[in-house]
């Protein structure tokens, strides 16, 4: 799994910051998460193959967010794009994109799917032998969700030796790899365990911008490998919180705590601030394991 | 007058190269010419003070003449402007932006006013003491304008030392200025022409993206100082001109010499063509004064 960060600053894009978008890479996919304006030239400098992205997550309809959206789909259809494209976004993203596609008369000459979200309990979006992504409803000025990206279990790895040393046909693998016992040559039953060994553990991560405090994201993000939080203020601008729906680099590593998840990443820094390493420290105070994203910035797990 | 391409590429924006978009300093104006995806950050870049654009003027609804504008709207509201800003544009622009800052529940708070336009003839968008911008209809896949940009002639220069040696009163100045003969101390009547020197020649800028090779533009443009008119494509790919409705180099030359127009910024470039000298090769074969419009170059005239 690798996230790679194309942008984390709030608000609005600078020469040398860009707002939020993030590629994911989990099993064979590759999900992009937001898309504010300029993405598709971040995705071009950072060498991402447009093709590759099949499935877009738009977390809300602030601009910072989505306004990189138009212009990636007409870059698609530029690029001669026949595949599918599947975006997963409030209830309206659908509406405004059409629109603008309208006005150019500049339809898309591969199939666009919009999947508009407007619930409040989270929910899954996509689901497939290898990945699921579900929701993570978060409490922010416009309706917004984070998203929870799972890979499911593998398959058993095989212990070569052990099934060459009991003789077992190629034909049972499949069957052992998901956990069915062996038979030797001789009819002899053997233990699934004694003929494989354990998977990699399922990896996941969570994204979560842009919300307030909110606990009632604990339950849903809990023991994750890796979480992206927003932090847009610090804790000496934290009564900014409550009426932007921000939260603090205090208030994410709090959050990261009490999910006991592996990494905590901080991003969607307000640009009042000219050093990162404030948040780092401040957060660092709560929680062990902090990483600041940056622009171009790549986590592999 | 002062010409400033913050891009000049068509189609999609990439890592060094920007979609269209303009600022003309004209007298004490700063207005702003399409608005492709990033126009915020170019500005940035150079450093263009956001408070000063007034007016912006959207040629069409195509993303790389416009995907930029919704971004730059929110920008200003994040920056607390508080001073009027007009937009002029085809039918549906207000729409579409109203609708995006709709769902991002982010209306300005500033005074926003769209100026719709529909007519296939040339009107007058906007006229002060000092300029006029007309629409300059051209023939697109969408209904686009073309934008001239006339200064008003400036009022006759003062002859300082000719109004003190006929002992002139300051009374009379302004009146001398507009073209009024003066009376000196004396009770005689001095013809104008003694009192003062000609103004400087009113400038005119004429903006012409996109279109197919099309001569109804020419009465209006004749003579300008400043054309920049679209060259997507070489005279080798003029095949491909009348289903996109693009120019090549050699047609922008001749319009630009059937204007008698004083100088060819050539722009819109295909991004196939890996140098841009052949387009000025190609048009100075048909007109002298050709020049090739850059991402971040300026045109003082």
């Amino acid at each position: 799994m690798k996230l790679t960060i194309l942008g984390c600053y709030s608000a609005t894009p600078r020469t040398f910051t860009n707002p939020t978008s993030q590629v994911l890479e989990i099993r064979k996919h590759l999900f992009l998460i937001d898309c504010g304006e300029g993405t598709q030239v971040q995705l071009r400098k950072y060498k991402v193959k447009f093709s590759r992205i099949k499935h877009i997550f738009i977390s809300h309809l602030h601009g910072d967010h989505f306004f990189g959206l138009p212009g990636l789909i007409s870059t698609f259809r530029l690029l001669g794009r026949e595949s599918e494209l599947h975006i997963y976004g409030p209830k309206g993203i659908k509406e405004a994109v059409t629109l603008l596609l309208k006005l150019g008369d500049s339809w898309t000459n591969y199939p666009l799917f919009f999947h508009e979200l407007d619930s409040s309990k989270s929910e899954t979006l996509f689901e497939d032998d290898e990945v699921s992504v579900n929701t993570i409803p978060l409490d922010h000025r416009v309706y917004t969700n984070g998203f929870l990206f799972k890979e499911k279990p593998a398959v058993r790895k095989l212990d070569i030796e052990a099934v060459k040393e009991h003789q077992i046909d190629r034909s049972q693998y499949h069957n052992i790899k998901n956990g069915k016992n062996g038979v030797a040559k001789n009819g002899t039953e053997i233990p699934n365990v004694d003929l494989t060994e354990d998977p990699p553990k399922p990896k996941s991560y969570a994204f979560c911008s842009d919300t307030a405090y909110n606990e009632t994201i604990i339950p849903i993000i809990e023991n994750v490998e890796l979480l992206y939080h927003e932090s847009t203020f610090l804790e000496s601008e934290a009564h900014l919180c409550s009426k932007t729906k921000h939260s603090t680099a205090k208030q994410a590593a709090i959050i990261a705590k009490k999910a006991t998840v592996g990494t905590l990443i901080l991003g969607h820094y307000s640009t009042r601030y000219k050093s990162l390493d404030l948040f780092k420290e401040e957060a660092l105070e709560v929680f062990d394991n902090v990483e600041l994203a940056d622009d171009g910035k790549s986590f592999n797990i």
